[in-house]
């Protein structure tokens, strides 16, 4: 059993993560860390577990990682990386894969630029690997600390990766509807019930910190720089990423050819799925699970072409996407522990 | 009082419209048809209402208009036309809103291309004006058939008119998110609610009927042509619609010209608003009304524009548009009987 | 137009009122008041209203009640009692409707061992009259200051009264629903989107402040004393409150006769209304109004009743209510201003 | 592995079902029968599931039984029955789980008065055990035809339990509200997304199929007659029931010799948890899971109590008892397969 710590279970991504790990047949959950609730076992923290999972909160002190095998952070970005580093300092063996923000950039300088703050630990950025399997796998299976992708740049990075590996297209406008929880646990009147319910609204379009992150990582891993105009939006749900990607190709390709680019791009992938033509990706498809569907749309008298992808923010966005890179770190099968059909409704 | 009939009051937009309508200082409810509900009370037919507004619904029998001053059709695209016909041979006087697609084109032809059948009508395609006073209000007051525009078309149209008045732009990627009750009341299973609840789905991508629309009276309003590529999607809510234009400059604007451009075109508008900057759209800004509200956002080192629009497709995407023709059709104050201030929550 | 004053503006029954008061004929909205957000404009306060409504929102310092006709007071209990003190200090002819708990207690011990604390002016306890018009309209007529009823108990006291008042119950169980915005605009976890979406809790169960002031209100505006047993819960939703009120008849009375006891009693009432047989009491028929929509429920072998109701909480729970009163106390019509028609989605 | 074979599967029920069993270590789904849909495959029905899992939805013939361990049957009333036998008569060591209402009477007779219908197989119904495993395990686990408990009486049951086997109270008062997929997937008015978004609604007060299977299987499990008075709602949400149960209790028990009748009753069920004091039961606690959690109230001055109960509707209100059901069968541990931490959001 891979012995495992979670650090900041109580947020939505830890909660989830929580969730996954408890039915990873490989998997001992030895300790939770939250800071803030210590002391309190997880049903008291309001995270709902059988008894016989119900451990006490651990505060985050690096000493409860000692022998563990892996570490999932899902500590705020700036307070991740420090942490990261105490615990290693601690057990130069363990595993980490971080949930936050930190170690998403290979280079420090980029972080500071968009994060307004010194990185913490900058000589660690060049050595944590880019936690997308599907385009970064090998990398992954022999790093000590994964950088668990941002939500919104895991779906935009599957849809377009085809067409930027093949370069058809250097410049995206990505439209992106995410459910609540992808803002984590903020008790601030805008995350009111009330105020989201029957609503919607864009907000740091054309200023999220994800635009840098997809346009540095997309470059990495797919060997084109690119341009994202990125303008997310909430919608009244409480999971579910629905990314609308548009483009114009610079190079001329039939609608047929470009289906078969992505059909072949991921026919063997377990967890991404080009839907059948005329078939739309829905984020119910994906509810609770790890998995990303895909559509394509072609205009039929121009060359702009639209990737529509759905993703649970929580799952393949988050936690189901950090089980997937320890599976790998592990050398298990990739789907291990990780549920494979939908809570449709 | 002006006399009035609501042809199709059983659906959202001809429940909104009697909302609307009862609340108007100026009118009053002669009648109501419905044919499929013909001799029920509208509280039998499950449209709540006052007892002392109970009336009896008609069949769809053109008599009962005989003597009214204004009808308002909300029945379907194709069912619409022939009515509306049948009434103006029975009563040349009366005036009529039609919220139906069917006179939406100043060309029979085009509407045949795009509905796929032949208009029941012809000549009456170009004696309609398109109802979207904030573009067309001359031609509407005399008008005595007003067609009122689709609540995508609304959206489109009143963010991007600047731009394309200006010759600024003349293509637009248009991703627009809607609550469920632009459908219409649709009883299949796609509209359960367990199936939109936590849900999110693109439908009809690059081929929507609204795309020539918004593409034919675009050119016609604004004096250029232009382009749409037009991505609608359902988001999990009954009402709203949260539009994002996205537009490159084709000549050089400064950001801070632009929002006076704007600013300026919309200034005199009682229902359309630019919000300050750093103030985002919200579908419920405008729940309920007839309002509708703008944000400008430009790219900081291109000249990608994004204009965001909220509207309530029931509202100034509907019911409410339609009260504002007639206002303007009978000369009265355009904000006459409209509410002003939202159900915030 | 009477010159009215809003207490509290930003909170959801305060824009409520507003909303409801901006389309009264007879209104003019002096002025807003609003400790937190004094010297914002309502707009920068995110209470969305047209530019003309656009008040600069004022300190809670009493003057500007000066030359108002009449306040509305929708601070939270234990604040709302002092500042009306005040208010009636500086213009003792100034009509006060009280939306808090502050006054609904006609006896200040009772207000103490309910609140846990002492009343601020006690001897205005035994002045304000209880502001349910179908059980005290007399009294409301002539009082110069009206305690509006909580939610809950404007739900169960129209829904027992006929019962109480004939003598044929005397206990209930009161099982209610309620929309989350009857705990008013609070930045806790609980209240969040994520927490409340797909989610339902009981709290406060036979526990509830509204329990006592159903009792006592029941009494004195009934005439016999009852017992309330009170669960209340929430369901995923902003608005409404459907309750489930059960009681043993404690007399045999036939439901044919039950039924004509309820017609009867409402018959003449505006705003209450008796479904026909069959019909399902809703929340969606009342939002947005003044309206209360009941069924009754005979089980066929028992004694027991169950009477449903349905109502908006921020409407003839809150702030329709409120203007319910206003209208009475200013000898307007009952219906003056409250829109009648419901959104009904 | 046990060859398990689901009829009915494109349901809400059936669909979640799927979910569970495809997560079970002992279990391998041979066969999917869906007579609406037969031929096509999982994934074109609608049903998202992984390319291995995609079969071919076969017709209602029986023959695809003739090599299952076991059959799950997700049919609607009065269809379930005859195939059972049918698929009974090809097979007889096969073991049988109902998931519909036709074995859920002991008494065919009853089963006619309730139904309105002869029952197709009379003399299958004495077989049937009831499968309420806390209630009936040594039972189910010799059954070879188990009847999986409606979602209502399963939450009124475990509430009840204790107080009837006590003999401590013998009427209730059953306010339950359920997420709408209780009613299955049907596209009718009522169903549709803005009908039941926002809203909240009553249906079959004291006169819903539940009731009697309610009053005649407490009667046999619990060993005391007792009467429910039941009262369903339909909140705005997918899935989950929230019951509250009221009772006068009829004998004298202290409030915490109640609680300590509750916990031992329960103390050593794996899927059955009493709430510490002060924890409100929430559906959010048991969202995909086979958990119920409870919680009691006891009113200070009087006897009465109340039970609030909240369960999953598509969990331990049916496919995740039904996966109960069979682990008991199969002398599997009885926690097999089945997910321990819900979906919080």
């Amino acid at each position: 059993m891979i012995k495992t710590v979670i650090a900041g279970v109580t947020g939505y991504t830890g909660q989830e993560l929580l969730r996954y790990l408890s039915q990873h047949p490989h998997v001992h959950v030895e300790s939770c860390i939250s800071s803030s609730q210590a002391g309190k076992r997880l049903n008291e923290a309001g995270i709902a577990v059988p008894d016989h999972l119900d451990l006490v909160l651990e505060a985050s002190d690096s000493s409860v990682v000692e022998n563990a095998d892996v570490l999932f952070s899902c500590l705020p970005h700036g307070s991740s990386a420090p942490f990261i580093a105490s615990v290693l300092a601690r057990n130069s063996d363990i595993k980490v894969i971080d949930l936050s923000a930190d170690f998403r950039f290979h280079d420090s300088a980029l972080y500071q630029r968009v994060y307004g703050k010194e990185h913490p630990v900058p000589e660690k950025c060049q050595e944590a690997a880019y936690g997308l399997p599907e385009l970064n796998r090998d990398t992954i299976r022999n790093a000590s600390i994964v950088a668990n992708p941002g939500c919104y740049p895991t779906a935009f990075l599957l849809a377009c990766a085809p067409l930027v590996r093949e370069g058809l297209c250097t410049s995206f406008i990505y439209d992106a509807k995410s459910g609540i929880s992808g803002a984590g646990k903020k008790t601030e009147e805008t995350y009111l019930f009330a105020e989201l319910q029957e609503n919607s609204w864009p907000y740091s379009v054309f200023s999220h910190r994800h635009e840098p992150e997809m346009e540095h990582q997309g470059e990495r891993l797919l060997g084109h720089s690119l341009r994202v105009f990125f303008a997310p939006q909430v919608m009244p749900a409480s999971r579910g990423i629905l990314g609308m990607v548009y483009a114009r190709l610079e190079k001329d390709i039939s609608a047929e050819d470009l289906r078969s680019l992505y059909a072949d791009f991921y026919c063997a992938e377990p967890f991404v799925k080009l839907l059948p033509p005329g078939k739309r990706p829905e984020t119910s498809m994906v509810r609770g699970t790890n998995n990303a569907v895909l559509q394509l749309y072609t205009h039929q008298e121009e060359t702009l072409v639209c990737i529509s992808v759905a993703i649970d923010n929580l799952g393949k966005g988050a936690a189901g996407q950090a089980v997937q890179n320890m599976n790998l770190m592990f050398a298990l099968p990739e789907e291990e522990g990780l549920p494979r059909i939908p809570l449709k409704i």
